[in-house]
């Protein structure tokens, strides 16, 4: 089986941005063109780009040749969309790390774009409600925010988490995310910022909360045999796991454990033939301060129930047992649903490249992206590693 | 690396259906597991879905995991949507197939599905000029219809193909369309009634044009080693293309010539290691009566030009060069958007199986699948081999 590698990054600056959809794939394209060395549109031969909410948002259904058109690429092996929601973006990684890895594609482009502020938010919002399931869940306003609002409850309850504990899991992304010039929210915040800010879902603060985003990411990947004509350090993909397990909310076996980011941190890891006490840095899918906590306990960072005491201990800090989200993750960078896995990438391939600020820097060689989607039924985890 | 082979098939009854499209994943479920031998839900790691227009019509984004749901499958491997409009469903293929190539996954089921028909059938009208660049052309009023009605009075203009010619495509996929129970429209037309059925877009009318419809259609996918556990007569995927080029209309090369399909059509037989000649029969994008037309001369089966010829003298028919849309085509099935590539392949499948009426059964053990999408701007081709 061919090896396969991320060579190229590209992002846009995350946030409200005045820019269309297009104009966010144009954007995109002339910061990865900027990065690579060597490459020429006409020789990448494959694009799949990770978008969610594109056909309500943006109003375009088929975003795949759109966005090749506005790139500039004309691919002659692979054009397709991926959608899963939040995970999007890392299903695109992964339709391209197959198609390479099988023989199918070369040189591949994978795009995570979204556009997601329009001039009418209760749009985006009754869009976003239509990713749960509509006619039971969304309908009875079962979206995001109040979903993971009784998953926080059902953890205060059982693990006796605090408000203070989520609040630092803010604090922190905050923190890092303020060396981050692309995150829509680049700016540190105070305990007390977190845990006076709105209400938005009991115990879910407005703080709490991932933005409402416009943004882009984009990489190149190849295989092994041609990725250092592009780079002196590609970051090779050795782990991928995948996992789903029910749709309703009713059906979920358990709010507070999630059992597919189990299995499939299980998988990747197995597959690149590591633990995760060998990872370097984790980029972990914070979409609400809760969301993190629970991460650290199914990855399996410390037991579970614990995951409070992990954030209050610092051992989620640069110096801890694993430095988590050291781009800010969701929560500083914002969520423009379909880029937020590429971007997790990306945040890996320039820590391994020393690209980030020294801040922010830890370098290593194994690092851990995971992405959750919908209630958390359906997680991604990928494992990468530094190429020598 | 790993073959692959479709080993089970299911679908629905194609239409104007009363249906919802949970219900319909249960219905392609009862299918695809009452045609498959020995396989238990619980086997089965990955989940591709095909699906268009599923966030716009049926206020459902993220509908993997809901259609795993309602089959009863909890993937374990990958789980995921793929979106290339009207290529959707061989795009879930072709994503299945890389999955199972690769060795990521060892078992697959790959949906296509669509809800099309709604009580107002503006808001699916309005929803499919979103295929098309919606900014430039969808809100100009190019969907489909119009837009292939450019491309017939083209052909018209360039090559003296005729009314009659177009026509006679119809006649055709009707006619064999006609012993397909599952069908939208299963039943034979005369050119007659083709040539007085009312005007749509100059100069394509309402029997050019293929159906608003319902449906469903599933495949079960595993590796070689494996396949013969579930069916005597694995049909194995041995070759695959896909080409893209462009996305407004104003930048396609041509109206007429579709290079992409010969780049797909191209690829897919190079990597089977065989020529057009060799196929026994094709399923091909007759989205429209011209687009079978231009298919014929882009695939190779005549000159360029001299696709209406093609139709006229029965080369396209049992007994001709290659008989074409045995199943009755888009024209005669109707057109499901994720559905229509899935059930491609089902007939090639069915064909080899000698599961199809006596009236249209074929048989060999080559055949071809076209899907295109857009504009014609995107064409994928699947070649399909059928196991001793």
């Amino acid at each position: 089986m061919r090896k396969v590698a991320i060579v190229g990054c590209g992002l846009t600056k995350w946030g409200v941005r005045a820019a269309t959809y297009k104009e966010l794939a144009q954007e995109v394209s002339h910061s990865l063109f900027a990065d690579i060395r060597d490459l020429d549109r006409g020789e990448v031969d494959s694009l799949i780009v990770g978008s969610a909410l594109v056909d309500r948002l943006a109003f375009q259904a088929y975003p795949a040749p759109v966005v090749a058109e506005q790139m500039g690429l004309t691919p002659t092996r692979m054009c397709m969309r991926t959608e899963m929601a939040c995970v999007s973006g890392q299903a695109a990684i992964r339709a391209a790390y197959t198609s390479i890895a099988s023989g199918l594609s070369d040189i591949a482009i994978v795009v995570g774009i979204e556009k997601m502020n329009l001039p009418n938010l209760a749009e985006t919002q009754a869009s976003m409600a239509c990713v749960l399931d509509r006619e039971w869940d969304g309908v009875n306003g079962l979206n995001a925010p109040p979903y993971f609002a009784l998953v926080a409850q059902r953890h205060m309850h059982e693990y006796g988490t605090t408000r203070e504990q989520m609040g630092l899991v803010k604090v922190k992304n905050a923190e890092y995310g303020a060396t981050n010039p692309t995150a829509h929210f680049p700016k540190a915040v105070s305990l007390e910022k977190v845990l006076a800010s709105p209400m938005i879902a009991p115990p879910l603060r407005l703080l709490d909360c991932s933005g409402i985003t416009d943004g882009a990411a984009a990489v190149v990947m190849t295989h092994g045999d041609l990725a250092r004509r592009f780079t002196d350090t590609p970051v090779f993909i050795e782990g991928l796991g995948q996992a789903t397990d029910g749709s309703l909310v009713v059906n979920l076996k358990s709010l507070t454990t999630w059992y597919p980011l189990r299995a499939a941190a299980r998988d990747a890891l197995k597959m690149a033939g590591v633990g995760v006490g060998d990872m370097d840095l984790a980029e972990v899918h914070d979409c609400f301060t809760i969301s993190e906590i629970i991460e650290y306990e199914d990855l399996g960072l410390c037991p579970k129930g614990q995951g409070g005491k992990f954030i209050e201990d610092g051992q989620s800090r640069i110096g801890g047992t694993l430095p988590v989200n050291l781009r800010g993750g969701l929560l500083a960078c914002g969520h423009p649903l379909g880029a937020t896995g590429v971007a997790q990438a990306i945040e890996v391939v320039q820590q391994f490249k020393a690209q980030v600020p020294k801040e922010r820097h830890v370098g290593g060689e194994w690092g851990l992206c995971h992405n959750l989607s919908g209630s958390a039924n359906n997680h991604a985890v990928m494992v990468l590693h530094r190429g020598g």
